[in-house]
């Protein structure tokens, strides 16, 4: 499915393109046009249109055949119907890169579903890389290679951002607002249909491209899961981090319905959990997906974060220190030098803490934020700094020097500081003409657009860093399966769950079959009560909501009745109960759910949830791709909103954590294990009780 | 504490103002200056000067007294310690509004707080309203008077929007802002210290100011919570809503140690529900202040939350969907004739379905996107419209006919449109002068900022009507306090809290004090087993953490065994077990925690908690302000997380909402009648089994 990196290397970087349905009458065929030209196109550029001599003022040949030198990429605007023949035309003369502009294939129904089959199949049997159709071209800046289709909004900084779009309609605002907010970009690319070429080609791509420090994505779907995840990998391990924005979080999805992890688990859910394990940077506005991305673009990963904040504004500080809690940043106390340092340069009534608010006294002494800067960069107990400041919108009333001056003396300090310092605008608003000219002149850093998006992009900044997921050794995958006699399919309850799960190393609550009253009752004899009896029933789910378990049962006539009861109750439900399960009653302790699904895109997920009843009320669940190791259950058991109850808040005895994630994972290995067969595996609840784990009921539904 | 009405509207709409302190060389009176005079005040300006007799190009008197005229507003720059004897000058003279610009007061430390309350205790006597000290003064653009000491950044667009800010130093930054995005203020006003003018008395104004339709505020604290309640209701009464950004989320506050409910209920929690009850919008970021207010000037209050969308994009649709479900927005489907009318305009490959893609076509055909405008508006399912649209950035290349004549058409529909049409870019930027010029020609409405604060702003517009809490009657507060006898102090533990709520109407399970163990023998005898037994201790907080309680005792044996161990408990703890209670173990049903807590500014808060010991770890709790009835009680249970839980979620059986809110009610009643003597009250848990709802333990804290 993936394209060779030589052939996406090839594709982005051709020495002369071919505008193939070229015309004056397209605005899509005049934007390609200019945008290569205006560009700064080194190579040759050919017209192709078969009806006419001369098209945007140039000469134009009526076939690829007729042009007089060789194309390393074509790009196609033709009519629908007459793409193949050009792509059959171009590979018979060797052209390997193509674009595809013209749209009517997969995304408009059965009939471009098969032209694009068609496609694909030529494509892949001549080895032609294609980006499209469907799709507006790219965008590489760095190398002055514009085959776009769209009008561009203004001269496009060049820098570090590369932006793959899997939708073509917001190239024109991303372009517009990076442009705005002078947020420069390495590729740019509008995927289309991806039929070959796809969002995790691309991405491998700019791993390796020079231009690139970091990469942004705008995602509908991750098509390809494995391949996205090693791009992003590789990514990763040339200290790129990848920003992404992934839509469809208000689509409601639940591919498991029988399992409660299901309820928990929406797709959206998924797509989280592999982004954190994979160290991508989901955001969830296109703002901050520019505006993070162009500060790891611009400054990288921050090296912690601990945040020294100076400000000429006490507003400003606060919600900097609001905005910094919800990002998991920390303000640290300045240390005792820092603060009688600052106290030396600050008005007596200024409060010196972090975050600074250097007052207003700023309007009257132009270089005591800068002065303070300089103290803050110093400070032994913070990892970056925070300087909150705005280029000028407008030029100032009389001479501009001194301002200039200031600006220029506030970049040296940054340029010098042993920290990163980030300057954050408190509102988002454009870079206007004359604040870009003063940045220009002054060599002023970027600043961040506004303290909301801002301190976003300062966290995630924070947050990555070289030990990134991605970067660290993968868990190894479980190579040997655990024993299964036949083919299991439908749903196994508790009874054979229960086996499975003993067989293969996850304690289970001790349990006696019954098939009548006088076994039922023995058996309760023999566990000492209380006991709970439970129905043992072909296809049902979930026993609690059909009346089939009896609880704190303390006498073998309870037992008795129970056993006819539950039995009772199944048939009243049309399932057939071949018998009861007789256990001890467990009181007390911590109840878990720990549930195994199966996202049919990216394999197998373990979700842990907290509380018995309320882990569906409460939707707090932490969730991992599998295959995981115990540390990693241990950190996804830390994430729960209710963890503070498993370290023993409020007078519970507090789980054995790591005995508690050593069985989690045993049951994440045995899922792995049973591979393709497992739809989903549930146990609910797993009790916990200081040391002593135990899975009380269980469910496993196997794929048909 | 609060400025006469008349006082206020005085200060906001002199006919004549007076620079007091006015010098070339401070930056502050040239802005003032400049700014009253670029703003167009009608009125005489006066330069007060002792020292020279010209400023500003402009002839300068020695002192308000050598005036030649009445003099309705000074504006005081003044150092600090001149200020009192310019408002002693003015008082003789029978100026009674004064802006004070001039800072080193409260702010400053103890010195500067004597000099406040001089400056206070004196404008009281002599019935001066005064704004500030330190702050920059207001801009009341609607009347043309701008006694503002900052320079303005550009031309400021007049408009609905009245804004409150709590800090001067965010003024330029709204500003700028406002300019950016063409949101049109009518007054804006630095609040300062708020010595005499508080927040309350500037909203209470902008209720009737005719200029103004929507009122945001930035608020470092609401310092006068009864007065700012009173004046968000006359806002509300006059169809203004109140937006506000309220700062100091992330400021750790627990009030009351003691009750579970401290933890729960921070300071900010409390600001929430405060503002939930008066119908204030909360936002959290500066533009979403902004945005939502222009929003609610511009067009106000959208009918309800089901929204038709209509875009040229998949992808920004599928955002628009996201974010949506986020605000609690709804996207119904279309009608079946709008879909028929749809499909009759739209290309075949075109997905009719709301949110609308009117695909990409819309480069060939650029009326498709207003046509399919005028089909959705008159969809009958849908309280509003939003259109995805941009303002252009630049000029387009050609003739600029065809596009105006696009706008114009697209704002005609708009216009003529039965149902609210909402217009949303898709990304944050400014409004070029390009686009303000297309507006400007076109009669095209304002465009909000982009889809992730755009949503924001319709999300808070479609919540916000006419039936807001804040126009709602108000609950009445309870007239008798409950029976007590004498001054209780200290802390109740669960034998006299459970007399007192089983004396005021709350149920509680039936318990036996007994102080040996035969009495806690035979009371468990007449209860009938499984029994509990707790301490009884002076004291003593929460109970389960001191190992002072035994659950599930089922023989006499167990219980003598249990009151002597919950008695050594208690001792070993230093704390004196005067005997325990024994009580019927209730199992099974919900349990719930509800609390009262005193807060320092709000006074007694509620609140409701679901989940026994997870309440805490999960923090799923709601809250309200007292008074509260039955009905509002519902809400509160309905806001919940865990809210499925309590209608029967998961096989519980469901409570009976009716009953279970009355008896939370009944305690809220409790709580408000023992009044100052209240510190907090806790039920911790309140058991719900259907309809038997009872209390299993409760605290009272008094206050000392």
């Amino acid at each position: 499915m993936s394209t060779p990196r030589r052939a996406v290397r090839e594709l982005f970087n051709p020495g002369s393109v071919a505008l193939v349905g070229a015309t004056d009458k397209s605005g899509w065929s005049v934007s390609t046009y200019e945008n290569l030209r205006a560009g700064g196109f080194a190579g040759t550029v050919y017209l192709v249109n078969p009806r006419t001599g001369v098209v945007h003022g140039e000469r134009a040949y009526p076939s690829l055949s007729a042009l007089p030198g060789p194309v390393d990429l074509a790009y196609v605007m033709v009519p629908t119907s007459a793409v193949l023949s050009v792509l059959q035309e171009g590979a018979a003369l060797g052209i390997r890169s193509y674009v595809v502009l013209t749209a009517g294939f997969g995304e408009t129904g059965e009939e471009g579903r098969r032209r694009e089959d068609d496609l694909a199949a030529f494509a892949r049997c001549h080895g032609l890389t294609v980006l499209g159709p469907n799709g507006n071209g790219y965008l590489n800046t760095a190398a002055h290679v514009m085959p776009y289709g769209l009008p561009l909004p203004a001269p496009l900084p060049a820098g570090p951002v590369g932006v793959v779009l899997q939708s073509g309609a917001l190239a024109n605002s991303i372009l517009a607002f990076a442009q705005a907010r002078t947020i420069g970009i390495s590729l740019l690319t509008s995927m289309g249909n991806e039929t070959l070429v796809s969002v995790p080609d691309v991405v491998d791509y700019l791993a390796d491209d020079p231009a690139t420090r970091v990469i942004a994505l705008f995602l509908e779907s991750v098509r390809h899961p494995a391949e996205f995840a090693r791009a992003v990998r590789r990514a990763a391990a040339a200290g790129k981090p990848v920003v992404a924005m992934k839509i469809g979080s208000s689509a409601l999805a639940s591919s498991t319905a029988q399992a409660h992890t299901g309820a928990l688990v929406g797709d959206d859910d998924i797509v989280d959990a592999a982004f954190r394990q994979l160290g991508v940077i989901r955001v969830r506005a296109l703002e901050d997906l520019m505006i993070t991305a162009g500060l790891l673009g611009e400054i990288g990963p921050l090296p912690g974060p601990r945040l020294g904040v100076v400000t000429p504004s006490g507003g400003a500080s606060e919600i900097i220190a609001d905005r910094a809690e919800a990002e998991g940043l920390t303000l640290p106390p300045f240390a005792a030098s820092t603060t009688a340092k600052l106290k030396a340069i600050l008005p007596d009534f200024a409060t010196v803490q972090n975050p600074l608010d250097v007052t207003g006294y700023v309007v009257v002494d132009r270089t005591l934020l800068g002065r303070a800067l300089d103290i803050v960069v110093h400070d032994p107990g913070i990892d970056a700094v925070l300087l909150l400041s705005e280029l000028p919108r407008v030029p100032p009333a009389g001479d501009p020097g001194p301002m200039m001056a200031l600006y220029e003396a506030t970049a040296e300090r940054i340029r010098t500081s042993p920290r990163p310092v980030v300057v954050v605008g408190t509102m988002l608003t454009d870079v206007t003409d004359y604040g870009r000219t003063v940045r220009q002149r002054t060599a002023f850093p970027p600043v961040l657009g506004g303290i909301e998006h801002g301190m976003a992009a300062i966290g995630a900044a924070a947050r990555w860093n070289r030990t990134t997921p991605a970067c660290r050794p993968e868990v190894r995958r479980r190579d040997s399966a655990p024993a299964l006699s036949g083919t299991p399919t439908g749903i196994w309850t508790e009874h054979q769950a229960a086996r499975l799960l003993a067989d293969n190393g996850v304690p289970v609550v001790p349990s006696c079959f019954a098939s009548d009253e006088d076994g039922a009752a023995a058996a309760a004899e023999r566990f000492g009560y209380p006991v709970v009896v439970k129905a043992v029933a072909e296809g049902l789910g979930h026993k609690s909501d059909a009346g089939a378990v009896r609880l704190g049962l303390t006498s073998a006539d309870e037992v008795r009745r129970a056993h006819r009861e539950v039995r009772a109750a199944v048939r009243a439900r049309d399932a057939v109960a071949t018998g009861t399960l007789i256990q001890p009653h467990r009181t007390g302790g911590i109840e878990l759910l720990v549930g195994v699904v199966r996202d049919p895109a990216w394999g197998l997920a373990l979700a842990t949830g907290l509380g018995g009843i309320w882990v569906e009320a409460l939707r707090d669940s932490a969730l991992r791709l599998l295959p995981v190791d115990a540390a990693e259950v241990r950190r996804a058991l830390g994430e729960l909103r209710g963890a503070d109850v498993l370290r023993g808040a409020r007078g519970t005895e507090p789980a054995d954590l790591d005995v508690l994630a050593g069985v989690i994972a045993a049951v994440a290995r045995l899922a792995e294990g049973l591979g393709d067969r497992l739809e989903a595996l549930e146990i609910n609840p797993l009790l916990v009780h200081g040391a002593r784990v135990e899975a009380l009921d269980a469910l496993v539904t196997w794929r048909s």
